[in-house]
């Protein structure tokens, strides 16, 4: 591109550097925003700034909060004997929204991945441990994807846990619903079957 | 969005309030960035503020400029006695990528759109008929968008500069390169056909 500015072309750089974002897009919002009156815009900015500089890791699950402690560890309303381990906040909040689970969280900040060079020491994955051995655990479900790196963080966390007698799952990997028989990959078609329910607890 | 951090949820709604951006990409956006090391974050932040704060736009065409006159309008090979008029920087920007056009131009900063509540005095539009004005310029292109609003804009313009004995143009409307008839519209296709060139002039 032609720029006019070497001020616009560092900005559209830098915007051009966001996951998913394009040059032609970067310069949409860049203009965009250079359109927006100086309240406005020092807000975005600032936002940013406020955010990176004062937001911190709950303590106890590392998920991204504004406090010490986040709200969820901080309730009395959560059962704090089931710890959900999820890769990151993302999944927290996906999982909330869902406004069905009543435990805990611990957020692992990635998954094991040697082709990216993440290995087991990068993650939380000692902190969870602890907080397994610290007792007052029953069960711990692992809510990681269903990708070779959710399966290998899987398989490791489930084999450095179980010497603790604490109950370790994963969430169900099956049809979606509203999802048709056809159109679903004949790896989750097959698990589906293989790994089927019993009518009374479908319907439960 | 069930979000752990009132930071984080500021900063995904500032995101999200740009063009385009949904609250989903918003967060993903924030999460990427919040995952930067702190000269990388500094350095998105800052590109943003000193564009902010250091842009002008050109005093004479009024494109966005680090100057006082931009690149173009201050150099000496171009033909000050042809303007192309255009609604934004972005524009000006496609027409230099062609390399193929040697004059100067002339932002207006929007177009005519009385249901915006843009009028003529909203945009450089005196600027331009002053240009014209104080002489020298002898063909005026009018490069704006092929809608209502690029239409009635033209239509307003060369009420503007007829009196001066200017010529005005309109770049060409018709049938894109590679496009198949049989997918363009009525209203383009007809208009081809009303206004077409001898063969002489297409291969010239």
């Amino acid at each position: 591109m032609n720029f006019s500015s070497k001020l616009l072309e560092q900005a559209v750089a830098e915007f051009g550097r966001l996951p998913g974002v394009g040059q032609k897009t970067a310069l949409r919002l860049v203009l965009h925003l250079l359109k927006q009156p100086q309240p406005e815009f020092s807000r975005f900015t600032e936002s940013l700034n406020m955010l990176k500089q004062q937001i911190r890791y709950c303590q106890v699950c590392f998920n991204l909060s504004d406090l010490e402690t986040c709200g969820i560890c901080g309730s009395s309303k959560r059962d704090r004997g089931l710890i959900c381990v999820v890769e990151d906040t993302r999944d927290v909040m996906a999982i909330e929204n869902t406004n069905q689970y009543q435990g805990v969280y611990h957020v692992l900040g990635g998954l094991i991945s040697p082709m990216d060079g993440i290995g087991p020491g990068d993650l939380n994955i000692e902190e969870l441990v602890e907080r397994v051995r610290n007792g007052g655990v029953e069960e711990v479900i692992l809510a990681l994807s269903a990708t070779m790196e959710g399966d290998t963080t899987i398989f490791y966390l489930y084999k450095k846990l179980r010497e603790f007698g604490v109950r370790v799952s994963t969430i169900a990997r099956g049809i979606a619903f509203g999802g048709e028989l056809e159109y679903v990959d004949e790896v989750t078609l097959a698990r589906s079957i293989a790994t089927r329910v019993p009518y009374e607890r479908h319907i439960a």
